[in-house]
C-alpha cells in the first residue's frame, strides 16, 4: 500500500451538507499530475530567469491586481454570499473579505517582494584549496513548492510572489471558501508573469475544490513536489505533517514564553509583556505563558499581573500568582501546553533561569521565547540554552515576523530544524550548489 | 494504517539460512523506543557541551580504538569467520576486513574530526534593524541523527564522530555482517566520550541484528529522530528514501558526466577524463558518461576513446564513437542511465554546451558534472545551468569529496535540495536559530 493510495482512500469531496465522502475521481489524479509536470517544466525556466525578469513580472502582477480590482472584488462577493448562505461565522467571514484597501495592501506586498534582493545566484561562501581549486557555494532555487492554505485570499499573491522571487515554481491550493477570490487574484498574477516573459505555469492554482487534490499534493505529485508549506490552523498543519511524503516547512503552534528574571527593569517588563501578549493576540508570536523569577517575585509579580488584568487579559496562575490578585484563576497542567491565541495568559513562578529553561523545554513549541533581564550573563545563558527558532532578550516576542526581521515578507515561521527555521523569507526558499573551478587538476 | 505498522509487518529477522521472515518481536519496538529516549536526553546535553569537551572526547576515542585494537581485530575475525562460512564473496569480505593499518586509519580519521572547527555556536550572519534590535543567526545542532549502513565497520567511528562534532546524538545501525566489529569499535568510542564527561548515549549502536530495528528507525522512533542518513548501496538507499517518515540525507547514485567543449585543451582533457573515470571506479564521483562537442569531434574524440581503451576501460558509444575505434561497443538507451562503478564508460557526441546540459538534465542524478573548456563564457553557462550538487570546470570529478572540499570528512554526498547538498560535513549536520537582542523594544 503506497502513501498515495492511503491518502486517496481517505480523501473527501467537500460539501456544505457534510455528505458522506465519495471516492476520489480519477480525473483529480490526472489533473494534479499534469499540474506537477507543468510546474517542473516552469521550474527549470525560472531557475535561469534573470533577476530583472522576476522583478518585472511581480511589478506587473501588482499592477494587474489593481487593474482587475472590480473583478476580484466581485469574485470575493460570490465567495462571501456562499459563506453567508452556509452560515459562516462573522470572524471567519472577516478573514475572507476583500476591500479596496485590502487589495491595495496585497498589491503593495507584491511590490515589496519585487524590490527584494534576488537570492538566486548569491555566492554565500568561496574559498581556495591548496591544489588551486577555487570553490564557491551559490544559492539556487528549491524547485517546485506546494502551498496549502485556508480562507485568506491574500496568500495567493504573497506566497506566489515569494516562491517566484526565489526562482521556484509554485502550486497553490487555496481554501474552498475563497475559491473564486483566489482564482481572480491568480489570474492577475499570471497576467503579470506572462507580460515579463515568464512561464504562465510559474504560479499555478489548483482548479478544483475537490479535497482529493490535497491528498495528491501530500503524496508529492509523483516526485515532482520538493516541499510543502501549509498555511493555516493547527488541524491543517497537523494533517500535512502527518501525511506528507515530501518535506514540510510548518509550525504547529507558537507556545511563546516570557521569563522575567530577578532584577529585571520593571518598566521595561510591563511594557514588553503587555505588547507581547496583547498587541495582537491571534499571531503566533503572541506570548502565552509568563514565568517570573521566584527570587524577585515580591517586586515583579503583582504589578505584572495587575497590568495584564487591567488591560483586559484573563490570568490563569499557580498558587503564588493566585495569591497576588483575587481575579487570577487556577492554571491546570493543560494551561502550560495551551496556545490561547486570545486575551488569556498563564503565569507561574520559577526558581531562576535554569528552571525557566526547563519549563520552556518541557512545554514549549520551539517557536519564540524571551527573557527580560539586566544580567548579561543570564541573558546569554538563556539565548544559548533555549532551543527555539527565535530567542529574544529584552524585546517583545511579537517581533517574530519576517518583515520585522528585515526579510521583506515570509511564507510562514518554521519550528522544525531541517532547512528552514524561524521566519521563512525568499532566502530560505532556496537551496545551493557548489561550483568548482580548476586549471586541469586531477586527484592524486 | 501508520507507516510504522506497515514497516513492522514487512520486517524480517535476518538469518543465514534464509528462513521465512517472522513477525517483529515486540521487544525490538521497546528496545528502539528506549534508545530514542536516551538519544534525545543525550542530545540536549550535547547541544550545550563545550567545544573542548567534544574534541577531547573524540581524541580519547581515537586512543581507545588504538588501545583496544586486539579486541577489535578479534571481533572482526569472528565476523569474517561467519562471513566465510556463509560463502560471502571475496569483494564483500574485503569491505568487512580490518587490519592494524585500517584500524590506525580509523583512529586517525577520528582525530582529524576532533581537530575540525566546532560548528555549534558559529554566528553566520548578524545585522541591526532600524529600531535598534540586533539579530544574529547562529548554528545549533540538528538533534538526533540515525545512520543506517552496511558492512564497512569504519562507519561506526567516522559517522559517529562527525555527528558528535556537530553536537548531535547519533543512533548507528550497522550491517549484520560487521556486527561484532562495530560493537567493538563502538565500545571504544563510548569509552572516549565518557572519559571527557560526555554522555555515553551520545553515540549508541543498535544492539540487535533484527531487521525490525531498521523499520523502527525509518518510522522515526516516535518523533525522536530528526534525520536519517543511509550509507550503502542503491537498494538500501532506495528503501530508506521510500519508507522513511523523517527527512533523509541521501544520494541514490552519482551518474557523473564530463562534457568536452570545442577548443578544449586536449592534454588537460586526456588527463582529467582518465582520472575522473579510472582513478577509482567504485566512488560516486567517478565519471560514467563522456559527452564530446560534435563541432570539434574530429580533434577530440579519437584520442579520448583510444586513451580510455588503452587504459583498460570498456567504451560503449553512439555511432560516431563506434566509428572512432573498432573496439567501441554500441551504447543502448539504458547506458545513458547507468552508474557503472566499474571500468566502463558511455560516450556520445552532442551539439554544443546546450545539448550537453539537456543530456545531463535528462539522464543525470544531480550529483557531480564537469565541463572541460577554455571558453570562460561557455564554462559559466554550464556552471549556472546544470542543476547538480557539484559542478566543475577543468578539474576531475573525483574531487567530489568532503575531505577534498576541505570539510575534514563527510558523512555522505547529498543529491537532494533540502538542507544538505553535496558533501555533508559537520557544518551541514547543524541547524540554526535566531538570537534577538533588544533594549526594551515593543512592536508598534
Amino acid at each position: 500500500m503506497t502513501a498515495s493510495s492511503a491518502l486517496r482512500d481517505a480523501s473527501a469531496t467537500e460539501t456544505a451538507l457534510g455528505a458522506p465522502a465519495p471516492r476520489v475521481p480519477e480525473d483529480v489524479h490526472a489533473v494534479m499530475a499534469a499540474i506537477g509536470q507543468r510546474a517542473r517544466a516552469a521550474a527549470r525556466a525560472l531557475a535561469l530567469a534573470p533577476a530583472q525578469a522576476k522583478a518585472d513580472g511581480l511589478m506587473a502582477a501588482a499592477r494587474a491586481i489593481r487593474a482587475r480590482a472590480p473583478a476580484i472584488l466581485a469574485a470575493n462577493e460570490d465567495d462571501l454570499a456562499a459563506a453567508r448562505a452556509a452560515g459562516m461565522s462573522a470572524a471567519l467571514q472577516d478573514r475572507l473579505v476583500l476591500t479596496e484597501g485590502r487589495l491595495e495592501a496585497i498589491a503593495g506586498a507584491v511590490e515589496e517582494i519585487a524590490a527584494l534582493p534576488d537570492p538566486v545566484g548569491q555566492v554565500t561562501e568561496s574559498w581556495e584549496r591548496p591544489n588551486g581549486l577555487r570553490l564557491e557555494r551559490v544559492r539556487t532555487p528549491l524547485g517546485v513548492i506546494g502551498v496549502i492554505y485556508e480562507s485568506r485570499p491574500n496568500v495567493t499573491a504573497d506566497a506566489g510572489s515569494l516562491c517566484l522571487k526565489a526562482g521556484n515554481a509554485v502550486i497553490l491550493r487555496g481554501g474552498s471558501d475563497s475559491f473564486n477570490s483566489s482564482r481572480a487574484i491568480h489570474a492577475a498574477m499570471v497576467e503579470g508573469l506572462v507580460s515579463a516573459g515568464l512561464p504562465a505555469d510559474a504560479i499555478q492554482l489548483v482548479p478544483t475544490r475537490d479535497r482529493a487534490a490535497v491528498g495528491e499534493l501530500l503524496a508529492g505529485l509523483g516526485g515532482t513536489l520538493d516541499v510543502i508549506v501549509p498555511r493555516g490552523g493547527k488541524s491543517l498543519v497537523a494533517r500535512v505533517q502527518a501525511e506528507a511524503r515530501v518535506p514540510v516547512f510548518a509550525h504547529l503552534e507558537g507556545l511563546v514564553h516570557i521569563y522575567v528574571d530577578k532584577g529585571a527593569d520593571l518598566g521595561k517588563a510591563l511594557s514588553i509583556v503587555k505588547n507581547a501578549k496583547l498587541r495582537r493576540t491571534s499571531v503566533c508570536g503572541a506570548a502565552e505563558t509568563l514565568l517570573v523569577d521566584r527570587a524577585d517575585a515580591s517586586r515583579l509579580l503583582a504589578p505584572l499581573v495587575t497590568m495584564l488584568l487591567e488591560a483586559g487579559c484573563a490570568v490563569r496562575g499557580d498558587a503564588d500568582t493566585q495569591a497576588a490578585d483575587a481575579r487570577v484563576t487556577p492554571a491546570s497542567e493543560e494551561d502550560w501546553r495551551t496556545e490561547y491565541l486570545d486575551a488569556v495568559i498563564s503565569v507561574k513562578l520559577v526558581d531562576g533561569v535554569g528552571a525557566a529553561i526547563d519549563h520552556i523545554e518541557t512545554y514549549g513549541s520551539h517557536h519564540t521565547d524571551a527573557i527580560l533581564t539586566e544580567d548579561a550573563e543570564v541573558a546569554e545563558r538563556f539565548l544559548n540554552e533555549v532551543d527555539s527558532a527565535i530567542v529574544v532578550h529584552n524585546a517583545s516576542t511579537q517581533f517574530a515576523d519576517g518583515g520585522e526581521f528585515g526579510f521583506g515578507g515570509e511564507i510562514g515561521i518554521a519550528t522544525g530544524r531541517m532547512h528552514a527555521r524561524g521566519p521563512v523569507g525568499a532566502e530560505q526558499l532556496t537551496s545551493f550548489k557548489y561550483r568548482v573551478r580548476g586549471t586541469g587538476q586531477i586527484r592524486p
